[in-house]
């Protein structure tokens, strides 16, 4: 059990940068992703549609018999997480509440900027689970649509990028954000141009890194830590291939994804 | 037979341009409207998946005994449509060689240009149709992809889209194109941005108007136009339903869309 493999899903291949983490930080453990690219996205969808998926992504792991699973995207782990937590006994860690960690990290953190799918923000899973934490913050989210296949599009640089950046950030910048939680897997790309965009003072979360570590430390409480001393493999299964998703999987992951598997849920 | 409904499938709401087409020139008829908006976009999927999506959409239609089907998707037609055709007996009818003709009515288009998400321009299918009906063409296509999340986001008139529609089409300006070619179902809204935006002297051309040209002649050549008298219903079907699509099918169709069904193929 402890060598068996740990499942992660999302709806395409921005798990892929929480999958890069957790390598970074478990380098044994051997990876089962899915990528569910013949039906994303996720984030303009309904609770209803996406809940039904997260539960067949989950089966669909469970199938590759994994010792845990990770919800690697934002607007499933906000729509879907609880509900698949009652429903199978396995271990499931979503990116949210590490995310909202991160963000309190900073004892000063008070005036927080949230930027997501419209499935995310309309969810307040960060919202309810920032104020559950701590009392007195001042919370700005805004969905932001566009930042998907503006990544995808590898338009980091663009000027429809920064107009974008534009239209969601500067009504946040206005009232005097301190973080800005990038709370969607494909953000993290944008962090370059963010860095350049955003004033000195403003601080950018993402949840990939405390999502590692909050795997891992779900790992060690369960003595459920690889024994393996070799380095870990990743398969990477995706129910759509294409030439866009195999070039976005070589971003996402920052190396060469290897051999990708068509699959059926 | 003569007073069975149309049936109309795209991967979304954008086929609606289309039926907003249909129902202007053919008042009476009845239509069924199938928007697989669970799984969308098709654009940037694989030609597998979407000619298995196709299949299954017209399944649904034909379960609801409509007399002819119309694919109200550029992508969907690109990719499926022959093999629709071979598969079933009823009269299917796809939007790009209504879009080609309407191309071709001018005696004097030579440069055209031809905008499209990945999938229309990577199948090659508008390129092929056009240089089968007019030698010497010069023809420029490129995808597209950010149109259709910023026609979603309703920012036609927005500096991102100002952006965008550059890096798009001024190459193809640069080379003096005479025709632009709308070669997805969605691209329609901007038309009023693209006015504006395009030379004196470059004709803007979209498939919606002619192709319910095409749907009433292939009904009068196979004696199938309905006989009713009465003004026709429609009666919409999307595998998901969110706030969104319902004021984007509102967008679509310039009114209210009516009660939309929520069904699962």
């Amino acid at each position: 059990m402890r060598n068996a493999p740990l499942g992660f899903f999302d709806s395409g291949v921005g798990g892929l940068t929480v999958v890069r983490a957790v390598q970074q930080l478990l380098p044994a453990e051997d990876i089962v992703y899915l990528g569910d690219t013949a039906r994303l996205p996720y984030g303009s969808k309904s609770p209803e549609t996406i809940r039904q998926f997260a539960h067949e992504d989950v089966r669909f792991l469970l199938s590759r018999e994994v010792k845990m699973i990770v919800v690697a995207c934002n607007t499933a782990t906000a729509h879907a997480l609880p509900s698949l937590q009652e429903q199978y006994r396995i271990p499931i860690i979503g990116v949210i509440e590490p995310g909202v960690e991160a963000v309190l990290s900073d004892p000063a953190a008070q005036r927080i900027g949230i930027i997501a799918t419209r499935g995310t923000v309309g969810s307040h899973a960060y919202q309810h689970e920032l104020a559950l934490r701590r009392t007195g913050l001042i919370l700005h989210a805004t969905p932001a649509p566009l930042l998907v296949p503006l990544v995808e599009e590898d338009w980091l640089d663009h000027p429809a990028t920064r107009a974008a950046l534009h239209t969601y950030l500067d009504p946040m910048l206005d009232r005097g954000i301190d973080t800005l939680m990038l709370a969607c897997t494909h953000y993290p790309l944008l962090i370059p141009v963010l860095k350049d965009f955003l004033p000195d003072g403003v601080r950018l979360v993402d949840s990939a890194t405390t999502c590692a570590e909050h795997v891992r430390n779900q790992l060690t409480e369960l003595n459920l830590l690889s024994e393996d001393s070799t380095p870990g493999s990743l398969q990477i299964n995706l129910t759509d291939i294409s030439d866009q998703f195999e070039d976005l999987a070589r971003r996402f992951l920052a190396r060469s994804p290897g051999r990708i598997q068509r699959v059926s849920l």
